[in-house]
């Protein structure tokens, strides 16, 4: 490789704006899942993906790709859960080493009570500043980067 | 609060896109980060705000406002770090309860060292995809999204 890239100020910045919006979307749809639901953002994070698998079942691996965590963060969050009585962990039928996750009744209605609110708070910080076609616009340039990070992989 | 306003289909689709971009390239410089320069990005991340702080010091308070994690989690990732000899804590001057943490040279040149195989990744994914004219673009919609959120903390 030859002399680095480094970013000129105007690409610092935006970058740096990708951060802060990462982080401070990120502290404020906590904030406001712990208040109104006794949620934490990691109960959510895992949450989402089990209500809308079959049977409300994962395997932990499948789930800890769907929130790229690593493996003993994820354990730990599923134990928290299960203690609440939000999950139940299972032996995996066809893997005697891995495990599945299964969603409780509990723990659907803790995600169906919590979602309403939830999705307002993404509402008002995502989609409401944004014109329908700025919407698409960001929609477009995602894309985009995806594809390239889809790349980074292969 | 009236009925909930649930995302359109095409909302659903751009808020996914948000938040796989989120994961997606977080998980590849993560990846990166380690191949390259034997760094987790937990290290990388504490390190950034680190190395630009007056004398390399911050009060851990301000590094987990940077981050914005949970003291916990902060609190296990400085000890892990202080053990490899990249940062050391240190008693608040003025305030007792309060604890500090500072860069070492080792940890000031592990990031130095990973810096420009890390800018490229960033160049890579999220700056060589979009046009300077896109890349104008996007800075100015995080801009209203950013001062959206700033005011769900008001």
């Amino acid at each position: 490789m030859g002399e680095p890239r480094w970013l000129d100020d105007r690409e610092a910045q935006v970058w740096k704006m990708y951060r802060d919006l990462r982080r401070d979307l990120q502290s404020a749809q906590d904030r406001q899942l712990l208040r109104d639901s006794g949620l934490s953002g990691a109960d959510y994070a895992l949450l989402v993906p089990l209500s809308t698998a079959p049977d409300g079942l994962l395997r932990s691996r499948e789930l800890g790709l769907e929130v790229g965590w690593e493996r003993s963060r994820l354990s730990h969050q599923i134990i928290r859960m299960e203690k609440r009585g939000l999950v139940t962990r299972e032996p995996c039928v066809d893997d005697a080493r891995g495990s599945m996750v299964r969603l409780t009744a509990e723990g659907r209605a803790a995600i169906e009570g919590a979602a309403p609110l939830h999705v307002e708070t993404v509402r008002r910080c995502f989609f409401d500043p944004l014109t329908p076609r700025e919407i698409e616009t960001l929609g477009i340039l995602m894309g985009k980067m995806l594809d390239a990070v889809g790349r980074e992989q292969g």
